[in-house]
């Protein structure tokens, strides 16, 4: 069972409340956050391998970044609600060798955390807090550990 | 043959001796963003491997985080003058089996530059600038690839 109070819950809905509106381009600065730390990593995703459309301007890093965004606010939600992680069993049991096979390593969990939280905090400076980060903080370390559980039960390459 | 300019290499210098009365705070200000955006790599450290000591107070990484900026901006000064990055033979020879030795790949090679450009901007925001950005990004580039054409040298492990 996760300690994910009702409070962390509330900060993590409150900032997505703000940042709602401008969900799609805070979630693409997410995105070149993370290849801005980590240039290399665009060549996990294969939307973007020889893909002459900017980075900016392609349909699927700017879906996928929104998802990424919008998942860990669920997360925040069922922690509190639930108790755990509930992703749909579709999606988790897609989510693993998807990221699997892309070659995803703790690692990058790690870079798209740092990202995500930085990009978060640039977008609403006047309500961050550090119990803000932490909300956000819990909820991405509890799906990534769900995806990351899931990895490990698939057949090793 | 670099392509490195006089005018690059003085901003490179001339923002080091900005913040060279504080150089080892920000020194080590960079190595804990380091550890914010990927805390595992704290495990490459053999001297952080079951330290006691807090991140902030321990000397060697101080040091090594003091070393990485310095060489840096050495760096910088060799581009312009000599065309190329002339480290020490000795040091070199030593850099590149220890990074081996360590794990070091590529991506961290990235996620260091990306927090050593983002602290020296905190540093000094009121002359930091497109240019000089991109003057510390070819010098760590180039120091970065002497290190790794020298561990490609190293026997395979």
């Amino acid at each position: 069972m996760s300690t994910f109070t009702e409070e962390q819950a509330q900060l993590v809905l409150s900032s997505w409340n703000a940042m709602k509106t401008d969900a799609a381009s805070i979630s693409l600065k997410f995105f070149l956050r993370i290849f801005e730390i980590a240039p290399s990593a665009k060549e996990m995703f294969s939307f973007l391998r020889g893909s002459d459309v900017p980075l900016e301007k392609n349909p699927k890093l700017k879906a996928h970044a929104f998802t990424v965004f919008n998942t860990t606010c669920e997360t925040a939600v069922q922690l509190y609600e639930v108790g755990a992680v509930k992703l749909r069993e579709t999606t988790i049991k897609r989510l693993a060798p998807k990221h699997a096979m892309a070659g995803v390593k703790d690692a990058h969990f790690e870079v798209v955390k740092y990202a995500l939280l930085d990009t978060i905090k640039e977008a609403i400076p006047d309500i961050w807090s550090e119990e803000m980060k932490n909300a956000w903080s819990e909820a991405y370390d509890q799906v990534a550990v769900a995806i990351k559980e899931e990895m490990k039960l698939l057949p090793s390459s």
